[in-house]
């Protein structure tokens, strides 16, 4: 397999300063052009540039993918502000050049993707399921919105399946321990100092569990998904939306 | 060491018949006698022996105990009933023979006592803890009385120590994830098949945590408590309550 | 949906009968006949089974296929002694009624085929990944088989996917504490009383670990993994081996 | 009770900075003068400070300890070098003010004295009992110093209890999986990519398990340790090595 020559777009800000690293760190991937504000994006034509990485601002970025796609070079877009809006403006864009790839994350994080993923696929073959996310002290919010989103997956999966609702004889809880009901499924949200961003997902039938656990120790954890990124969306022509699309999940 | 000469009463319920079993097994234990409803208690004196078990019933252990105490057996008591009005009579009782130890237990998990134990200890150095417990989906209850009784004794020990309430920014909680605060402390009930009887200590502080879990996975776990217990009484002169008094722990 | 019946062949036996009750409890389906050694296989017929379970022996369980292959039964086989020559000579069986599916299950717990299935696909999205399986101190084999198949599958899907091997600095280990290495993936085999079986398989990559653990608290952990393949024999014609296939997995 | 007022020596250093961050956001302490190579050491004087904190060099920190007692000022040491003879040192130097307390402290994460403490503590009380470690990839030596360190204080434990070696029925471990074995105990390191500074001690008895779990996220958590050295030392007057003095463990 030869090289990947990488452009990353909005080099300077703290995402894209990470992503050059991670980049020149990776194997297989090289690091052709890194532009920021004010830098004439012909730098990554001149550079033979074959994936972009855009960590810019929702003004710029539509301009940015355009370019791309007129020159052929696929993209990786960690921007945000990609509504479904923006997201079919994308798609009109994208059919101008079949064979380019855009991919527009939402979520680097490798293991959170997996960690639904795989909650989703385990969720109709057990009887009960429920989920603990811990975080720091400072987090304002309950549960977390991964949390939430995991419980609507996993409700979705158990629905299609067929599943009964979770057993729970509880008939006396004056102080509300069983946490909130999300979509049918009881979500707990433990805060503590030392913490970062954790979250479990227990799945229990006869005589048996089965635990899902990711732990986010600190910020840079998405890196890994913007390399997988990088080297999956040369495959993957057309407009994808989540990491799921290039970890070949869904 | 020499050997200690067991006697059970209670020896053909279901606690009194395991714990013939688990003293028959127990390095440095002798089982010297097995009495239950209708055999007469001057078995114990004919066989020598040193400490009795009792698993048998409220309606007659004070009158087991009295025996115990008047022939110089020591009684490690599992028989249920034992409120404050009872123990002093209990300690009334024992004054007559200063040298006997009687050790009434309301439980013989180990684990589960240690677990209480070190949480206590452990209270005053951490800026953070909940409690987390998970058991089987047919209890009716939610939080467990372990639960409650550690969240108790972790709020006291800070008290003691002079913390100040646990950290925690949360403003928007919809649906209760937070769960129930036991004493200033959050304590959170999980439900799930497959699930026995098992409990987590969550402490915090700055970039560590420490967590101390107890897993029940059936209901013999007791037995090690019972041979402690037997182990230990002698040593004790008096009345004593609790696994704590002969686990080195008070 | 209507109703599934179904039949056991060696109901008396202890598979066979906690099948009985796990299909007696089990929403949508019905215990048509219990068979065991000496009775007719023809009450099968009689009773209009759909599915049979067939927990018997080596010895009588080609017998009972043909049969049911004969009279257009589904079954679920949980005996033991399928090599791959008698697999192919269930094939060769099962092709004269093509309708009827055949699922031979070496290993009924969903949890553990469930972890080994997501092993697999989280493998080629982490740099290092380490198994750690837990059982009772009564095991005479280490490591289990469950880990020694989950770290070859985990290596195969590294391997597929292009991975070097995993990051390890480790320069003095003079005692053996970095475990067992198979396939290149590091196992641990941790012994204790209190554990029945258990393994963790701990993926990691910058900044985050996601982990997947299965519990066994007890051995009748597999009655889900029996209604399952039950449930879903009907629909797989042919000859299927591993709860994979019903479980949508492959 | 009134502020304590604190003074840092190496004060610009790595760990003496985070001590002055620390100091000044703990309840109840004061940072009063923060000192570095070259400034005089009057300035504690000056500043009327009660507590020293000294993370200097071995090279200096003899003459910080003089000057401390002699001036009735207590000292929390975090310098390294401290062997017997040094300690011996500082307990002659010390015996000149009787008043004042000098704590030297080898690890400051309260969480590892605690998890060790416990560790000990818990000993006796299970049959079975193993440690697995778990560090960044980085790491050379296996296992860690803290697991061998927990090993030796559980197994002398074990021995003072009487207790016999824990079961453990391999024969067969062609590779290893076993671990380490440290005084008899059981010890697994793994290592992955993600994760920093771990450890889990794990008793296990006849149906229960308890698990002492230390995770370590970031460096700066022995700063809790710091702060709970500074409001301790004074009212331990002579010389003590490690928490476990003022932490009330002892």
């Amino acid at each position: 397999m030869s090289e990947i020559k990488v452009g990353v777009l909005g080099a300077r800000g703290r995402m894209g300063s990470e992503s050059v690293r991670a980049i020149e760190g990776a194997e297989g991937l090289v690091l052709a052009a890194a532009v920021d504000a004010g830098d004439p994006l012909d730098a990554l034509v001149d550079a033979g540039v074959d994936v972009v990485v855009d960590f810019t601002s929702p003004a710029v970025v539509m301009d940015n993918l355009r370019f791309c796609v007129e020159h052929g070079i696929h993209a990786v877009v960690g921007t945000s502000g990609f509504d479904d809006a923006r997201i079919a403006e994308v798609r009109a864009l994208a059919a101008q050049s079949p064979q380019v790839g855009v991919l527009i994350v939402p979520n680097f994080s490798i293991g959170a993707v997996l960690m639904m993923r795989f909650a989703q696929l385990a969720a109709p073959y057990f009887e009960s399921v429920e989920i603990v996310e811990l975080h720091h002290p400072d987090k304002v919010d309950a549960p977390s919105g991964t949390a939430t989103r995991t419980a609507a997956l996993v409700a979705e999966a158990r629905r299609e399946a067929g599943s009964p609702p979770v057993p729970d004889a509880t008939t006396a809880d004056p102080l509300g321990a069983r946490g909130a009901v999300v979509d049918g499924i009881h979500v707990h949200a433990v805060r503590a100092r030392g913490l970062v961003a954790h979250q479990e997902v227990l799945f229990g039938d006869t005589g048996e569990t089965l635990t899902i656990r990711h732990d986010s120790v600190h910020r840079e954890s998405f890196m890994p998904g913007v390399v997988a990124g990088v080297r999956g969306v040369g495959s993957r022509p057309g407009v994808s939306v989540g990491l799921d699309a290039i970890l070949g999940l869904d």
